[in-house]
């Protein structure tokens, strides 16, 4: 597929609005995306129409007309303009019946979709149903999705993470603490690795890795005496049970420290989008437009290795992450904190 | 009392070498008055020594001489370079004794101490059992301490606060959710007070007024309808129990709400101060200096109404924060999320 | 006068419609003053109309109706939405008299004006020639005024002040470089004050001291040898000329420092606000909807030793610093730099 | 090349301590791959020097020797704890020679240098000359090396940039300004270009391309006029000559804008490292001496679809972006400002 340069002329295509929308969690440069989307399809004398709250704005016929000013000054913006919302409607087929309805009712004649994996089985089966172009844009903090080295969203929730626990250490530092640190990932520990390495983890707990408490117990008392302070990163998918249960476990093992737990929590979906991130969905967002004009569907938009890739949806919902937590990051982690 | 003027050949005065160390909970800032204590007593040709981990590095002699080099480039610096700790230890009669020891046979003829109540709890019984001339200077996130507008910290720690709330509000706007924030304050509600003004907060919950979970229902069922998303601050000392007991009254009683409960955290004692905390620790750190070489002792040097004023310890660790917490500030809170 | 407990039935009084403007050059805290404006305004059961880019809005009767979704999810975000600009045209009495009659024509019967100097020079004038009620918010981040302690944005321009300085030290002492950095106050140093303090700069210039490049020359020569790096802060308005004029006398009487400048400009006036600068924003801007329920007119509205102060527009712009910049402040310097 | 799981027992190799230096200008991550180097060379059983101010510490054997303890807590900072400088000694022979025989002298067996281009020039001449075993680490800002997606530091300097320039749109925006921001990129317009997408810009001018000011006027006149606010970003290389340049042009053949300039100057070099530089360096930094140790030589090591990649010196010299700045990028920037 061409990108990037496609005559503007080559309006022989019979799309002529486009809808968009944000479903699932929110991550940081969803809004650069819709932005993206917007800008895009205006370039190509396509109109756009947002829809708010994810599918349940489609069943709910509940829209606003997009235009440039619609989407001025948000590219740096936290959040969604479009709202999002997880509905338990469309996964039935009289909520996917009215949403196909309301699409037809107002001349819609394609989909960008912006979310992660429930978004896109949820595209996959509309788009199947009801024969209908959608274009998936991969926005979310976790990184799940296969087709794309990094998701819309990932990249500002590591800096976030990394900026908190920056802050931990200073303390961590003072008062020669343990600290065990839970971040985002109920699946994934992609956040956990990348971030672990950029604080300076002694250690990191992900789905994909077995390290348990007796391991993280064994690495602190063998590691160098020298070091005041110590911070562990646990997924919160991660099977030992959360960032809690590690603590109250080292600390009944390990009474002599004095150990501290934080849950991150939600700030991890907020804040400014990084640069990665607004050029990541900028990108992206052009581009998915592009694909819808030239035929695409089912398919989620990523980019591989710096280029363009399109992924049917069922491929890239797969959770395949093996490739990105190899065993190299884990030894790299562990030749740091030695 | 002079301060900032006294002419340098002033050192009639006996002291010769001061101690210097921090103590309690860190706080950011602590690192520039760490800073402006060395300088200051350089300046006035005081030799300075800094003690490791508050009263316990006092009691180890465990200790540093500290010169201008020392504290080059720290007053960016979270946490503090001479770490901390409590001491049980210096809560005994043999601990001080161990503590007085070391200091005389180190040549240390006076302390700044910096840290909170605690800190100041243990300095004023030390000062008045060996005579030892003793400044302290108001070093908690907290705020609350009689003696002194705004400790040092205080300013960084609601930044902190809101600038973490800030990236909830993006999130809880995109999904029209309530979250709970819960942030630092176990006797006092002034980080909650200041940083729920700042982030537009519904409604706060403080242990200096009574507002409990069926108010906040009140308040919500009543507000407007038209805004997405609502923020309570609750501070860890509050009545009801915390945010999470908080969020399960209200999960409860007020199901169709998608309610999200968030602890802030140590986060909030760390990272680099503001401007105002480093100006603040910079001012009152030298002040300390000269306080001691004026003869002051047994009290805390703070700042009220922009002028310097110096508090007994017994007086300085009251608690009395009626001032601070006055009712206006409550009715602001209601008449802004009106 | 009372603030923050009048009773909501008090409306005896004969204000309906409150409006609202940003005036001259804009500072972060300008949106929580607009917010503040309307929320209070809405409070006390007064209309709240707000006009484009101040001045000009009265005389081009451009305008917008504000309500509590208009002001909603701002409070967090630099610049203001009521754009800002100055206006020639409301110097001349024609202009005045056309503000006048759309004002009359709107309904609008008082005016808070959120702005500096200028912005309170024209209010003064016409709120004497048309007998108008207005009330003056003190928003710039110069903190030039008579009346407050601080102005909203001040807070803020010096802590991005002291972030730009911290990334420029960073590179400083990595290689030994001296750097003048130029800060924005074309009248006053205040913001080269206390940033100069916080980035623990070796000295400021100011147009309140006489500090020249002589001066500065003679300081670095005596200073300590073992300082790796130097930073000059020098205030716009200081009389040597700025930073450049500054680093070339440097260079040329000092070549063997690899002497770099650096102008901060723009990025000062933006981003978001501080906790301290909300907070004060959301005060005043409640305040000043109160004032003119009871009656205040011609004067701003500030805030003194924590105390609420209504301050007559032609002693406000007076210029007077010299409390604020007392010697004091400048020895502070110089001891923590010695 | 084996990396990241060789085994610890390979200490066959003859190399028993490695000099690490920092050269050139400094950039934010160096500090993190110092660290890397140092944690990475202990865990293989090497010793580890330091190298102060780049070559010319090797030339003055100014030195310190490297553990654990050096590296703690430094991740996370801007500029680097060992110091740079440019060497003119260096280009000597004679310089080198006497860099060679300190090197002998301490026991060093191989480097590993840490910068840009010219830092890659002299550790090839050194190499060569000597058959001195180096490894070169790409630390810069500019991205314009050959043989890296990315160097360290580059993510985080086109933060900085989006930072700075998100704070003068707010002002550009509240008062319909045209700014014109320049960024660093002597050779390189990669800052400018990413930077660029990541605020929003109206158009960047860049040294790959060329785009006058004429092309900026039409592209300004010929835009929509619904937009208040415009941003250029110019890179310093750019063949107009600059940011001032460019205003002046634009000012005197647009009259009627409101034109401003801002140079971000050394901000951009400065700060904590992203947590993408941070793992880029950690990795980069480990491999290094992993290379050395499996006897690489003359080489930069790189990331480049994310596979680590040794690339020689002469190579990674090269300056050709043509890749990094294909003419897609400048047609996703007009699409988005279209």
């Amino acid at each position: 597929m061409d990108y990037l340069d496609l005559p503007r002329n080559r309006q022989m295509n019979k799309i002529k609005n486009i809808g968009v929308l944000t479903s699932g969690g929110d991550s940081p440069g969803m809004n650069a995306a819709i932005r993206a989307v917007v800008r895009g399809s205006i370039y190509y004398d396509i109109e756009v129409t947002g829809f708010l709250r994810g599918y349940e704005g489609l069943i709910n016929n509940d829209f606003i007309p997009m235009d440039r000013k619609s989407v001025a000054n948000i590219i740096q913006r936290g959040g969604t303009i479009l709202k999002t919302a997880r509905s338990e409607a469309f996964r039935t087929v009289e909520g996917r019946q009215k949403a196909y309805e309301n699409l037809k009712a107002n001349g819609i004649d394609a989909l960008v979709v912006i979310g992660g994996d429930g978004t896109f089985t949820g595209a996959n089966v509309f788009s199947k149903e009801f024969d209908f172009p959608i274009v998936g844009l991969p926005g979310t903090i976790d990184n799940d999705l296969v087709g794309t080295d990094f998701t819309i969203g990932y990249d500002s929730a590591i800096n976030t993470v990394v900026d908190a626990v920056d802050r931990i250490r200073d303390t961590a530092e003072s008062h020669d603490r343990l600290f065990i640190v839970e971040v985002m990932g109920r699946d994934s520990g992609l956040i956990a690795l990348r971030s672990g390495i950029g604080v300076g983890a002694e250690a990191i707990m992900i789905p994909e890795a077995n390290m348990n408490a007796d391991d993280i117990l064994h690495k602190l008392e063998h590691s160098r005496k020298d070091k005041s302070s110590k911070i562990i990163i646990v997924a919160e998918g991660d099977d030992t049970g959360g960032a809690f249960k590690v603590g109250e476990i080292l600390q009944e093992k390990y009474p002599h420290y004095d150990t501290k737990v934080s849950v991150l929590g939600h700030i991890q979906r907020g804040g400014k989008p990084t640069c990665m991130d607004r050029v990541l969905a900028s990108r992206l967002g052009v581009v998915a437009v592009e694909g819808l004009i030239q035929g695409e569907s089912g398919v989620m938009v990523g980019q591989i290795n710096r280029e363009i890739v399109f992924t049917p949806f069922d491929h890239a919902i797969k959770h395949i992450n093996a490739e990105k937590v190899s065993s190299k990051w884990l030894k790299l982690i562990d030749i740091l904190s030695f």
